[in-house]
């Protein structure tokens, strides 16, 4: 692929715009491709509006994103591994405790939920792995010709991953711009005329529920006296805007041959009101809309709310212990939660991390996807980081927070922010060399415009497993998502506004 | 069925109706049971809005479901045969050219368009019968049970048929609310119960996508030599905020396992400059996301836009004009159009009227579904027409003009207002027997609110027609719609938020 396309022709005309803008807004409308505007919202109604998307698909190299692909299972495996491994997980992440408050409220709920008299050896995950291409530091051990781009890890994702119905959506989109030849005018560029077989299909919103009707399964039947059936809980924000991005796993859970129950209950108070542990800990879900004594037994908790710290106030804390100390099977187990932290991502850095948890072929396809990270505190590899800040060559690295999303990243005057904040915080940063992805050209459509330019994408890569201690019942790669934005927009959210969902068009 | 339900026990508490409420509502951004908000609508963005819908299912007799379904092929032949029959359409229409300009623009434009030398013989229409269940007048001939509401026409569609994509997503809905067991709270009631078995299915867009896909077919390969494909074009309204009623009928063209090309043009302007017509009167469609030497030969003219008299100034009339010259199939032909006329769903009525087109047996059947009808003319059901005026004995009558949708009738004051026309106008007005439907409850959640209340229903049962001359090519019964409103509101459109779509409780 070329890293920039020619300024000339990509444009399309004023008409040719118009008609593509037109077509992508109404499919979006008909397809649930939407965000909700909150200020609008009423018990009755809401005002929707589309998320962003690029106009046309994004040029991605086909070697990559097999490899990607294939390389899931092995990220599965690796993550499935850490969360057992209780004792190294909390060396990785304990010196985030006393300065990251959702650290030390997973660590304590994790401690408290101990207490629980049984437990569920049965865990559940969603992982997304995201990757950018990297145009330098290509390694030796690579078979790839000279120059070409490789996969670089931006972050692992254990903990209510976003995005896999939106890019399904978007996939679906851009397939039908594709066969309906709306892409098709005269002058229009290798990109802009994308043939429908260079765009990979997705099957995200089936694969998750997938995974979901299979640990729905795996827990068996209902165990408590009340409950005759049993069924599998979405934990949700209260006030979520981006219902489009859970709703169709429920739907699909219910559309199944085999219909599996499954509701939504929102985090906090709901939690604490409209769910009860029985003695044995099983988990009951007492639905609003059904009489007192008709309660449903929960299979799996599935979690898509409880990533931020403020969320563990008093309510949110002891929301999370019951979930926590029930029976049902977490999606996933808060020791999944806690290797979110970016921290466990640099931990696996180190030499001799990796061997660990995978064999060593295995750990070398993972360590190629890795980019220089470094811990900011007193060991080797710490030392080693305040040498690249004192001598002035950190203009290719990023400062990254142990948060979720990138929004709080720092990019610019790293040893000014760094003096800014008390010693001990450091510690919770990590240092990664900065990717530098190959650019290309596109439109990208949100409600601030459809502007066209310079953009970088993003390879997420999505991976569903169901494990008893440490044998996996199920390790798949269950899809992608990719999104892309503008080259000079450092954070890529797309539900914040700053990137687009978009389809790698494979060459 | 019981006319009323009992006051008590009917209304969810406020828990239930939040739940239920969040699930309509997601489910409908989810599956783009939406409206446009058009002040909001930029190139790249705009606000939607779900459409309003019955929160339940509403009871409905199972045994008049069925007759209408059934009764369809009877009047998709009436109505094919009908709009062969110039003359007679002719002499039933022809009073309202002097006073309303749409019959005046369509007659205008059919003598125009003769004046074109090849005629495509065959027609494709979608039709849609209306009716409303009606308390009283129960006709000896039925076979119904004493008391029993019976099935009564309230008029009859042939253009632009609306409601179809809409119609059937709220169907889903409902059923998706059924069995996910959202209706099942503890003292629920029957009607809150509902049970999947009483919903019926409904395959709108398929089968409205089908009869185009076979009038595409029965077209033949492209005439002209500039062309090399043939397609469906759908010509539409500009500033659509109804997008979601139109667009599914284009992607489950294109998703057909042949794909049939099908693309929108508006109304208008657009319809002079993006399409010609050749010597022999192909129309060619010449997208304006195309190079212009790739013109796309028009198998199929889908009308949804052109039902309104201000649509025909100079550029629309020349449209349409264009549209009609051409050899495309049109769904429906103009004579289809000038059928909709409600002086024609009276004129029907007529002593020997349906025996002109139909075998007594079958114009029996269609009798059945006749309220009493008058003309305001001289004839002698006019003078009777003007006698019930006089007596005073119009209370249970309304004055309907030929006009689309029910939102110019008039039910109150029906002497005042004839009173305050042209004598000359008066003409253009049906009077006819008001239709008394049974009351049900249901709560009615849109934009306004989501009030409870009693409620009436309307069914509309879709036909599609394709015909050559006299010969019946396809002949079926396409689906129905199901309008729910509340019973002190008189006009039924669910786009300007006075019905909601329903799907009726089969019992």
């Amino acid at each position: 692929m070329s890293s920039e396309s020619s300024e000339g022709g990509f444009m399309p005309s004023e008409e040719q715009m118009l008609a593509l803008l037109s077509q992508i807004q109404d499919w979006q409308i008909n397809h649930g491709s939407l965000l909700k505007n909150l200020e609008s919202q009423t018990e009755h109604s809401v005002f929707s509006y589309p998320v962003g998307v690029s106009v046309y698909p994004t040029p991605f190299p086909k070697s990559q994103f097999r490899k990607a692909m294939d390389l899931q299972p092995v990220y599965n495996e690796l993550y499935m591994a850490v969360a057992g491994d209780e004792e190294w997980l909390y060396n990785a992440t304990k010196e985030l405790i006393p300065t990251e408050p959702l650290a030390d409220a997973l660590w304590g709920i994790h401690e408290q939920s101990k207490e629980a008299e049984s437990v569920q050896e049965i865990s559940a995950a969603v992982f997304r792995s995201d990757y950018m291409l990297h145009m330098s530091g290509i390694q030796s051990s690579d078979s790839l010709a000279e120059h070409e781009a490789t996969l670089k890890q931006v972050e692992f994702n254990t903990f209510s991953c976003a995005g896999a119905a939106h890019a399904k959506r978007v996939a679906d989109m851009h397939r039908y711009m594709t066969r309906t030849g709306f892409y098709n005018f005269g002058d229009a560029t290798e990109q802009q005329r994308p043939n429908a077989a260079s765009l990979p299909r997705n099957d995200n919103i089936e694969s998750l529920a997938s995974l979901l009707a299979t640990a729905h399964k795996a827990y068996g039947a209902p165990r408590s006296k009340g409950a005759e059936q049993t069924a599998i809980l979405h934990i949700v924000q209260p006030y979520n805007f981006n219902i489009a991005d859970e709703r169709p796993i429920e739907y699909a859970l219910w559309e199944r041959e085999e219909p599996v129950h499954n509701y939504r209950l929102e985090w906090g108070e709901d939690i604490l009101q409209y769910t009860t542990l029985t003695d044995t800990n099983e988990l009951l879900f007492h639905p609003p809309w059904l009489a007192a004594h008709d309660p449903v037994e929960v299979s799996v908790v599935y979690m898509r709310a409880g990533y931020e710290a403020h969320e563990y106030d008093h309510t949110g804390w002891q929301a999370r212990l019951r979930l926590e100390k029930s029976i049902a099977i977490k999606c996933p187990s808060i020791l999944s939660h806690i290797s979110t932290f970016k921290k466990v991502q640099q931990a696996l850095t180190a030499p001799g991390a990796l061997e660990r948890f995978l064999a060593p072929d295995k750990a070398e396809l993972i360590r190629n996807t890795f980019v220089q990270q470094y811990p900011l505190d007193q060991s080797v590899e710490g030392l080693r980081a305040q040498k690249i800040i004192r001598d002035d060559r950190i203009s290719n690295h990023i400062l990254k927070p142990s948060l979720e999303g990138g929004g709080n990243n720092v990019y610019d005057d790293i040893p000014e922010f760094l003096s800014s904040i008390p010693p001990a915080a450091r510690s919770s940063y990590i240092l990664m060399e900065r990717i530098e992805p190959p650019l290309s050209r596109n439109l990208l459509v949100s409600r601030a415009g459809a502007p066209e330019g310079l953009v970088v994408s993003e390879l997420g890569v999505y991976g569903t497993c169901l494990w008893k201690k440490t044998e996996a019942l199920c390790n798949t790669c269950a899809g992608w998502s990719f999104k892309t934005k503008h080259a000079d927009v450092d954070e890529m959210s797309v539900v914040k506004g700053y990137g687009c969902f978009d389809t790698p068009l494979l060459q």
